[in-house]
């Protein structure tokens, strides 16, 4: 187990040798490491190669300006200058939750970032501030529109936290597919095949092959099928790409630039700007007062987290796993596979930067 | 099959009948024959009848004041009176597209309301002024939330409207369940079973009754089981809780009333007001150039249209299917099932208003 102070620092250090400025580096490697801590392994350290691949490849800004490009008093869109999207996503949600105060919501849209960690940190950033936080980004292709052939769209994940009074906040984080692909890595690995529903193969017929995406399937939208309403999770996925993409002048749909790990495609000639991000921030009290609007929502919980359950499982409240993650990890600390290993020793090697193995 | 006008100006009258002043007679009429037309039969004039069960049961204030209590320059609370949501919720948009003109978007929760037809129509208000429309709304609880034995959430729609050039616009519009609960009213007629994965037992089993809802089980999220995701439609069903019920002060959760329909439940003593619903609305050009934006939309679109397809399928763009059938039943009229016409008869009779049979 890893403590989360030592790969946070670790992190930042790497950042900062590929040009990051120290503060910069400081927020990317708390975004990273924040997946790690709320048991979102694969946007976490794992990716930290993939980051400084896409730093190798010319994609990557490690010094952007990051700007707004067009604005009204509730909306922006924000240029992220090829920055990472650890760095453009947090300075984003600035902006929002600053027009938030001023005009009770405050809306951005962002072009030329990149992969942005988890959804659910940027939203979380209102949470302070008494303002529900909204984060969407889109992603490169891998998921198959209902009775497509061809890979349209990313996992596009959407991430909606809710300020409480006592309770722990409202954290929805989720993909807009029946699972996202880290799931169908680990099975990989394991040479074991996937459920039915998480993929079609190459013609579009159901499969269990938990290789299907990689050898012309695609991963399906959440609902699977037509019969279980995949076509509202691909309308999900779209309004996402739509939000985060076409508002903001960035790649959408089938042209997203893939991240720098999976490698299941090149960067095509694009429509737009790198890869887009759609965050938004309203101030409770530009609805109600917020100590009443929270006290509800203490309720609210109260009466989902009392609900009868299944026997042998808990109703749980969005947000729940993630912080019992968090807690755990924190005091235990984070538990990395070792190839992720293997690819800090190596950036470790190429950086001189000192990585401490642990058993 | 009967011309839309015709079942247009009888719901028409039927409204002003029960005191609806008449303008907002004509609008509540248009709001619900829109659904007729655009084949979505379970929420237009087959709910006629309700709408006046509801006024019989004085849930139902038929000339409401409807009013903002709460406000920002960018957001607002709107208290529907107890009024038609069918008139409540276009008079909410028309808000937020104001607000939107001036600030960029307008965002619009609102309170003590009913049941507002389809979600779509008033996301579609946006449309003609370069707009991006979004509704939501709560409703009474027919869900069972992911390992829940007890009904929580409502099938809570949401819809997202977006404007293109040259192509249809962009129309989202979609429950966070599996099926609407019409499906099994279907079934149920015909006496037919369920698809597994659409309903649970009274035990939380995967059951194939269609009357399961009816006996102690529930609709299922988005999802259907926690293997393919349904957590992530219980996620979007509560943030349409949320957003329509905690936010405006209407009620949420297991307390939103029902519609006076499906008499699974009686009204219980609430946390709110009636139900809620939200709707925002955003200006286009707050993000980037109107034009350059919907040349993008329509190249999206051109490009999920020509995706290759599935042998005997066609890969369809969010709001295909409801814009064929209007087409279809604005020319050949609307159908409607001999349980409908019954209580129209029923309604005729009772307001001396004529009724013609067709054939």
């Amino acid at each position: 187990m890893y403590k989360a102070d030592y790969l946070q620092k670790f992190v930042q250090t790497i950042f900062e040798k590929i040009g990051c400025p120290p503060k910069e580096a400081l927020l990317a490697s708390e975004v990273l490491i924040s997946a790690d801590l709320r048991g979102i392994d694969s946007h976490g350290i794992a990716r930290l190669a993939g980051y400084v691949r896409l730093y190798d490849n010319g994609r990557l800004n490690p010094s952007p300006q990051v700007k707004v490009v067009h604005e009204t008093p509730s909306t922006a869109t924000v240029d992220g200058d090829r920055g990472l999207g650890l760095v453009v996503a947090p300075k984003a949600m600035q902006i929002a939750m600053d027009k938030a105060d001023k005009v009770g919501s405050g809306w951005v849209s962002v072009r030329n970032s990149n992969h942005f960690g988890i959804a659910g940190y940027h939203a979380m950033l209102a949470l302070d501030r008494d303002m529900i936080g909204w984060t969407m980004t889109n992603a490169a292709p891998l998921v198959t529109p209902t009775f497509s052939l061809d890979k349209m769209l990313g996992t596009n994940p959407l991430a909606v936290a809710v300020p409480t009074r006592n309770e722990p906040p409202f954290v929805a984080d989720f993909a807009s597919t029946a699972v996202a692909y880290g799931k169908f890595e680990i099975l990989q690995r394991k040479g074991l095949p996937a459920p039915l529903g998480w993929a079609q193969d190459a013609e579009g017929k159901p499969t269990d092959d938990s290789n299907a995406v990689k050898s012309g399937g695609g991963l399906l939208p959440l609902g699977s099928d037509r019969e279980h309403g995949s076509h509202k999770g691909y309308g999900l996925g779209a309004i996402v790409d739509i939000f985060s993409g076409v508002l903001s002048g960035a790649n959408y749909g089938p042209w997203v630039p893939p991240f720098a790990t999976a490698g299941f495609m090149a960067a095509q000639a694009g429509v737009g700007l790198g890869t887009g991000h759609f965050l938004g921030a309203m101030r409770v009290d530009g609805f109600r007062p917020a100590d009443e609007f929270k006290n509800n929502m203490d309720r609210w919980i109260g009466a989902f987290r009392n609900a009868r359950a299944i026997e042998g499982h808990q109703v749980l409240i969005p947000g729940d796993p993630e912080r019992e993650s968090e807690a755990k990890r924190r005091q235990e600390g984070i538990p990395l596979l070792p190839p992720v290993v293997e690819s800090l020793v190596e950036l470790s090697k190429r950086f001189s930067v000192n990585f401490e193995l642990v058993n």
